[in-house]
């Protein structure tokens, strides 16, 4: 996305080519797939298109777009995710208890807005431009963090189905035999490093800024993620029954919850199984682990005698080995195994094929300072009790991630194709 | 329905009719409305059209159709309502979440259904007939129930819609002029008297056996049901804050829920409105009260200076004046007002437009026994803690209801067409 | 206790003798044990020593004695239980939390409220007497219908108490090697009966009137209670196991709450203790089962071949066999076995030793009306979901127990006394 | 306390003079006030007296003590607090059921442990003591934590009441009139900075190692605490309603719970009284605001155009002016109002009086190892989801608290003397 003069046709192409890519992910699913709601951290994917569209409508059209109506004031109600400036709007919870306005009303709407951002684009005069530009590439972000919403949220609602119906049509054979590449130690001398993305390169969110020094110690980094078959290990060792390998609310949570393996894992007849938008199968000891929670990631660190990294030792790690895995692109919405060895001192899978959970809090940078108006409550809102993740997950578009972006999750949430990488003092 | 011989091809077309009454049901509904689920309580639509053919396809065809073969194995588990004999089940607030199979594959299940009952009466033989004719029979009664249900869980879906869509295309005028009726009281001198259904005159439930005597006492019914006018006046008079009107559990859940009036009912500039299937409406006055639970009514009887009748009391009185008012079959899915004078010592709408709670609790009539096997789960088992209802309402088939028909609900559910009939010691 | 007129020499020495026997139940506890609250069901000791000196207080002493003061005018918002009418109060679950008063300042209430009862009573002319002598009458009933609840609160208290520490100083020996009577079946001819307490004979609570005819069938009952051994086969037979034994509202409390036996059983090393106020000890066969739901009575009746009685079969019954068990004032505080075979065609264990759970739901009697004023509360507005129990308890005062008498309780209660008395269709 | 060679003798009375500042800490509470348990987070006093015994019991007499026996095996269920590798222990919030052992006997566990610990001081060889004298230690410092808490919990269990009794008997006079010193910005520069406790400087928890160096930027810290008068402007400014001001979690606590004020306070004819141990009083505009939860403290920074210092900040600050407030031995269990100017470039109310919530998630220290066995849980394990407090308050025992010293809580509590400082980026 370009910055400086604003380039309107390409903006207007790369929106196009987003909007199409999440409607997209909906194609294998019929209305019903659409409606339901599976639990209140998910929305049903209706809701996800809708409320995209309802970004574009509320934030560029409505305000810049002149003569522009919105096709029905309602929307604003129904379709506000959290914007307590915006007014009031649907309990998150019942979401999936508007069975109308229908799929087909939803994708009318879609086009609707597409038509108006085309037409504002195609007219705008450049003090416009200037002014929806940044608006309008925030939504395009924002657009395709619902794209990975819809493919985890999905995930959640087909995988409470008895029948453990496949979303993806094709055959997928996960490899069993093969081996990953073996684990090494990746050392960093830290020292003052510089934290979050400069504000004049490129698109970033508000939570990546401002750009700040800090001191790290030495560290060393895993050359890749933990697989399923390192984390069996750990369960076999009786990982989810010894209390000194867990935080307190870690532990409690495993009791309430019986948590004994990762989400979507079942046994059956002695092996392990998960379900996979691909369907049911066996899990792959090679492939990286993923949907657990921070305390599942933290209790199994310290059982290997590890722990997790700060997000700034991240930071640092992956500005130099930007390596890059599986992206929603790829259309295997499964995290892919690494197998070649790294080359010596190199990081693997450091962006895609899954977020990696950091002990660090989610929180504001040294003067941070969120934007004005309804867009601040994006993501500064929500900077307490939930801890950051980083590199995106084969479920994130590859446009979508940098070494600088800061995902969150409260710490027991694993919906999400969260994972982990090993750290280790010096 | 015949009984003695049975004549299979009275059978089958009136099985066929009771079929096609519940998708016609379904016809103004979507996918996404027939998938949506809105409370514990209330089953998607897609459900009630799957779990009737699953009544069918278990208790008729897999055991006496020779042959046959279930369409997939697994929706004795999908469909399963309550009947522990027969197996696990979908937990009750999760039926929502199935999304597959969809709509569409549900109406193939019906289908697949339908031929083989007909072609089971086609060619059963005598014997087979004589066992298969009275489950078939349930079935068919089973289905009505659900026809009811379909009704009441679909308004109540489309109540939490902020859009306040309707459910019927027609316009429905509430005649908002109209005067109901005088309220008369009605003398029965009690005594002995029979109570239930007798053993060998026509379909009815388990539950309206044995027909045994009981003793009443002299009494007075209301010759109407309580209108919304007259409901409102009890609101008016501070009906919801005067404890003294209530019972202990009915108080504390009026405090707890917040209620302030009948389900459905919200106040909009100084006047009431409430959800009805043709949309959202202003409240007739002349219209029987609906959507009150046994805690409402109770305290309406109170404060109206009554009481509400017992069961075998309204049996009584429906014996002698099996007056009928509004059903399913009339679409106009609303209670209707009664505004014609009862004539001298007549009842008017015991049959048809609402539901009326009395005081008795549904307990076994003595000498009770459930039918041996799965379907001594359909009544036996909910005989505790539950109250009974009389008389059908309009949701209800005009031929499902009978004057000894028990229907049952805790005392806090409001969603079914529940109102009030007022009794009095004579 | 006197009617027609007053002996206010008999009264007062009546009063004076139930306010000692309350207060030498709690001799045995320490002010700590006074003062916890184990449930929102079961109120701390120090609570009950107070309401019941309250209600004296409240009804009897603030209305009509003359130039009397309350102690405290707090006292009315802390010790009133559920009296609307009377005001605001500490919500139930918070008793345990009113610290102060202390114990010795409640002691201190009791004695004001005492003294100026007694005055009264020395005082009060005819007129007044008339007035006060039902009050204290009904005063004097609700308090021992607290000491029974102190015995059955301090058990549930002192039973989640790790170390069980029993109340009951003196060593209990269970008779573990006794035999039981033999069950019998005892028949009876049904007919016109009359049911309910006469308004004149003698103190009665409003719930036990009208006294009205009922026309009952032909009925056999168990000559005495089921035993411990005989709900341990039961339990061997799988009873906790079998869903189709069980009303659909108890197999779900049964699986929620993990029941697998009686309240306060508990398996250790093979055999089965149970928690008594006399401490942990071994199950006795021969001894009256207790500390059931109605779900578990029913359930067992069911997997027995038999039901439960109507609490008018059982009124029937108890008028003829009035037969007497254990009561408070033996100071055993548990049922005792039933171990003399009962003479042929009577029935023993009547009264005392375990509340019976019948199957009547509770409710009003024809033409019942409460009283006016406060204690129209006392009885009248918990007439819903909730059962009749019958015959008292070994925590119920042999005086306060009546063949009319209504207890009742929610069918998923277990600390009170409650048992199991069989009965038949004839 | 000695580190390098132990005196024994110092070591002793030192611990002494602890265990009867606990004590004295009971004086005014009655058994019953010892017993009761008013939250889950709160404890019984008495609960406390017997577990901070317990920890010398566990920790150090059983392990180090030769021949030494503990009273009752069952203490080391009933009084362990958290700590897993000890066993099992009773549930947090079912503490306040235990009511025996009683008061007395729970002195008496004093007494017998306190007997043992002199008797292992007096007796012990250097190696002994050298083992034993950091786990006396810790239990001292322990012992002072749980002073606080028996303050607070007493605190909150006496605000339950309605009849408000007071804690302290002597009379408590706020000064309304006073007027507080004005806040003025003290300024930091910043830069590469010592955070932590040094290994080697005396008793410290766990938590406060390793000292390690961070890099802070320019900073300014208020010179004082907010006052309840300052946190009243911003209630009367709408602070409690306006969402823009609230993350998002605080919020969403604020509408489901129904914060309007500060725990403790209530309004009562226009004008704000509180709860204090005092007994109930008009809040004096001077004093420092306490019981806000960290979404309250952030709220009220944001509104005030400031934010929430982060600990690392705090302790900078902290360790150039470590000035004392209001601390336990004041006996005035209430935070005192600062009224002197500070002096230029001075801060006051640093140590005492309120802990500041700071921003900053806890978490652990680069390098920070738990120590081995059942005491690595003292800290470790409650590192998520919590924030870090600074300064201890005016119930903290003076010699308890330190700059280094990190309490920490979860967002939503208020029962700690929990205030604000405001800080500003330079």
């Amino acid at each position: 996305m370009p910055d400086a003069t604003v380039d309107a046709a390409a903006l207007g192409a790369w929106y196009q080519q987003a909007r199409r890519a999440t409607e997209s992910l909906a194609v294998p699913l019929g209305p019903e797939d659409c409606q339901a709601q599976s639990m209140p951290d998910a929305s049903p994917t209706k809701w996800h298109l809708a409320h995209t569209s309802w970004f574009f409508d509320t934030f560029v059209l409505q305000p810049h777009a002149h003569g522009y109506r919105t096709p029905n004031e309602r929307y604003t109600y129904l379709y506000n995710s959290y914007y307590e400036s915006v007014g009031e709007r649907v309990p998150r919870p019942d979401r999936g208890l508007m069975t109308r306005p229908t799929l087909e009303q939803v994708e009318e709407y879609r086009r609707h807005v597409d038509r108006h951002v085309s037409a504002l684009l195609a007219e705008a005069d450049t003090a416009t431009l200037a002014t929806v530009a940044p608006l309008i590439e925030l939504g395009v972000h924002h657009e395709q963090q619902h794209q990975e919403l819809i493919v985890t949220d999905v995930k959640h609602l087909l995988a409470q189905n008895p029948l453990a119906f496949p979303y993806l049509e094709r055959e997928s054979k996960p490899e069993l035999a093969e081996k990953p590449a073996p684990l090494r130690w990746v050392g960093f001398a830290g020292g003052i490093t510089p934290i979050g993305h400069a504000v004049d390169r490129g698109f970033h969110f508000d939570n990546e800024e401002p750009r700040h020094a800090r001191l790290l110690g030495p560290f060393q980094l895993a050359s890749r993620l933990v697989t399923s078959g390192e984390y069996l290990e750990f369960m076999t060792d009786g990982g989810y029954g010894r209390p000194e390998l867990w935080l307190s609310d870690g532990w409690a949570m495993l009791q309430t919850q019986r948590w004994s393996a990762p989400l979507y894992w079942e046994q059956c007849d002695g092996r392990w199984l998960h379900y996979t938008l691909a369907g049911k199968h066996p899990v792959a000891a090679s492939e990286p682990v993923t949907h657990v929670s921070y305390y599942e990631a933290d209790a199994f660190a310290r059982w290997a005698g590890a722990r997790l990294a700060g997000e700034d030792e991240w930071e640092l790690a992956a500005h130099e080995h930007p390596s890059r895995g599986t992206f929603l692109e790829s259309g295997r919405l499964h995290p892919a195994p690494c197998t070649e060895p790294a080359g010596a001192g190199t990081l693997q899978q450091m962006l895609g094929d899954a977020w990696e959970w950091t002990h660090s809090a989610y929180s504001a940078y040294p003067g941070y300072r969120p934007p004005t108006g309804a867009l601040g409550e994006y993501n500064g809102k929500f900077m307490c009790s939930q801890l950051v993740l980083r590199g995106g997950s084969c479920a994130t578009p590859e446009s979508h991630v940098r070494t600088t972006y800061r995902n969150f999750f409260h710490p027991d949430k694993r919906w999400q194709f969260s994972g982990i990488r090993l750290a280790k003092d010096a």
